[in-house]
């Protein structure tokens, strides 16, 4: 493989057109590789002196922006043959990811057929199983012999996604049972499909979302399954790459959601800074103006304020464990929410081992507090003469905040997605914004009920 | 399938051994649905009714915590019989979840073979690519014709963990190529394998890690990939399930990382209680000690405090911002470090782009800060006769302290990375510790330059 990288460092835009035979001759993941890393315009320069079979198997591989960028600048007619030679699955996913236009603008390169497929296949919605499938499978039917079904793979398999699951349908059309490869060869070549069948499978209906497709394909370990519609027609296959591929994207989004960014699809590095900078300051503004009702919050307190500063000394400690325990919770849910591992008929369960967990964690930081206040006041003589009753106050409020941190960072997700929405927006900063405001509350109401006629 | 659901229904412990016919029958996954709703002891009575082969398929697919239940349950003969089993990859998984008293037990009721066969799979780093793998597959040479590989999957395939790649190795044991089950379906019997190798192939070194393994799994969409040693020597496969379940673990690993809490396996309804507080108050001890020394840096501050109590309101909302800021970088950081899109290699890149990224944020919520505060003094006069100079200080100290949040968000992945630790230790609740205590010093300075000579 080494002279791949030899024939890859010698490379330059002029003198590529000379090394074209070894080019569509080197091994395809180091071109990947290699594609990735060039520089636009020698990008598009490699492609055009592929043969259109490896450039088709190249591109398949490319990350989205990529592929905007050479569909950009290769010549139509060299688009057409790209595109059309794509997987259903593949095209729909790079032609969702366009701007409408230019999407409109792709799919009149495709032929008529694969024009229908697309537009059949965009029609589902997004995140649905029906935009993962590929219509591109093998379906046999129950009475065919071993021998039968094993012509037909030679056949037909060329044009399958894979050839590791075949599926048997009936006269209409209606799945009716899924075989695995090895079925076949173990058996003898007369043995009828019929016997090897077991009527017994596992399919996704073509409506089901993403999510439920990832958990399915966890709980039962498969490398492929079928779709069907409402009557259990089968519509196409589902394979497990493009299930991983959707689980990294979905786990990713769910991460940019939790840091508190809206999600986006490139890369850290490739995304325009112009459009990170959009996706970041969405939420930040809106978290911004949320983190305002602290300020008024705080001049609601004013008067306790000026006649008790010491108290302004433990108000970050205070806002931000609430925060911190709020995001334990909500990042546990969203995630248990996203793995299934948690329903929404288990609220109540859910809301228990909060409420038990707040009033542990909370003790366990009010204690810390108390003793650490006790001790600088012992020592360094600070925070005035009401010290003790200072440090009931911080103790009290800890208890208090950290209990409706985690009660919020908890129920959050689950309203979220009681609603219909994505339960990650309950992101680390958007609970810790909102534990703030109330943070605030909850302290300065224990302070003026233990503190009144000392401090305040 | 419904009725199996029918005859689920109908089961009591005392019945149940009635109906073991029908158990040994019914719908693998139904069945395993069935069992992991069951208390604990129709567990146990569900598993004592069923044909080994049966048993060994259901406990296969049962979550760590139920396996372990069973185990526990079941009389040693019984045991022994489901260890030995199992597959070697999913025996290893389970084995390294139990306490080392209980893992060494167990393999006392492995036969020699298997458990010297665990031994070895457990002698790899947890993690590694050698805990994922298993020694069943199938290897073939490059010299047999399609017939003789044919007759030898027929005969051997039935132990393999799939059938769907095919390995062929040299005399010596090392791996020389890899194959599609199809490669061998589409051509004439009398091919030697020879003719449709390309001996090119990705491998995985049995130290990688499983990381590694994942993004390798993903970039090249494969079912399995071979694993060698440093010579080349095949040692077993890894299979697309195995990813995916690790894929999906180690993303619930950084997600319950970046919501500050330890990670652990149990799902979140199935923890106990007590190790979920012991998970979740370890870190957030360790934050609440850091969030500590912001009422220190209070402290420091005590005597511009008391003059200018309006500086308090504001404090709430400038350190969260910054950590806010913070968050959003360190959990897009930590993701694109986890899918290798940006390397140790790229941080100047990173520190270019959070800078930009920093003073771009900054001035978004400082003039929004900035004008929030003249509006609020002009409509309600708040904040004094210095509100100019106070709405200055807020607004530069916004800009100063998201820049820090976010560069130290986005740096502290990067530098733990590079330290050998794991980046998604500097969770969104760590880096808003680290902004708070700092942020209050950004705030104050600003504030000491701003209003020295007028309120301070």
């Amino acid at each position: 493989m080494t002279s791949n990288h030899e024939l890859f460092s010698k490379l330059t835009p002029e003198n590529i057109s000379q090394f074209s035979k070894q080019l569509n001759a080197s091994f395809l993941f180091d071109l990947i590789a290699f594609i990735e890393k060039s520089p636009p315009k020698m990008k598009f320069l490699i492609f055009k002196n592929l043969r259109e079979e490896k450039a088709v198997s190249v591109f398949e591989y490319l990350s989205f922006g990529i592929q905007k960028e050479i569909l950009g600048k290769l010549p139509s007619e060299r688009v057409a043959s790209l595109l059309n030679a794509l997987s259903p699955d593949d095209r729909t996913a790079l032609l969702e990811e366009l701007p409408p236009h230019l999407m409109h603008l792709l799919l009149k390169y495709l032929s008529p057929e694969e024009r229908a497929l697309s537009i059949r296949l965009l029609g589902y919605p997004e995140n649905s199983v029906g935009r993962l499938m590929t219509p591109d499978y093998l379906a046999i039917r129950v009475d065919w012999t071993v021998k039968e079904v094993l012509d037909y793979i030679r056949r037909y398999g060329h044009e399958s996604e894979t050839v590791n699951v075949i599926y048997a349908v009936d006269e209409k059309g209606k799945l009716v049972d899924d075989f695995r490869i090895k079925q076949f060869l173990f058996a003898s070549l007369d043995t009828k499909a019929e016997d090897l069948a077991d009527h017994k499978f596992i399919s996704l209906n073509v409506n089901d979302n993403e999510e439920n497709a990832i958990n399915l394909f966890r709980k039962y370990a498969r490398i492929a399954l079928p779709v069907v519609d409402a009557e259990g027609l089968m519509l196409g296959i589902v394979t497990i790459d493009d299930i991983m591929n959707a689980s990294v994207a979905k786990d990713t989004e769910d991460i940019q959601k939790i840091g508190g960014t809206l999600a986006f699809k490139e890369t850290y590095l490739q995304i325009p800074i112009l459009k990170l900078m959009r996706k970041r300051s969405g939420w930040l503004v809106v978290l911004f103006l949320g983190e305002l009702l602290t300020a008024s919050a705080m001049g609601f307190f004013q008067d306790e304020l000026s006649k008790a500063v010491v108290l302004a000394l433990f108000l970050p400690l205070i806002i931000s464990s609430g925060g911190n325990a709020g995001s334990q919770a909500s990042a546990l849910l969203i995630r248990a929410l996203a793995l299934e591992e948690v329903q929404l008929r288990d609220w109540w369960r859910v809301v228990r081992r909060e409420i038990f967990s707040g009033v542990f964690l909370g003790c366990v930081l009010g204690t810390i507090g108390f003793f650490r206040i006790i001790i600088w006041s012992l020592v360094f003589s600070m925070y005035g003469m009401h010290w003790l009753l200072v440090a009931f106050t911080v103790c009290f409020a800890l208890i208090g905040v950290v209990l409706w941190g985690t009660l919020a960072g908890a129920t959050l997700p689950l309203l979220l997605k009681w609603c219909g929405f994505d339960p990650a927006v309950s992101s680390a900063p958007f609970v810790a914004t909102l534990v703030d405001v109330t943070g605030i509350i909850i302290y300065f109401s224990v302070a003026m009920l233990i503190l009144r006629g000392t401090l305040l």
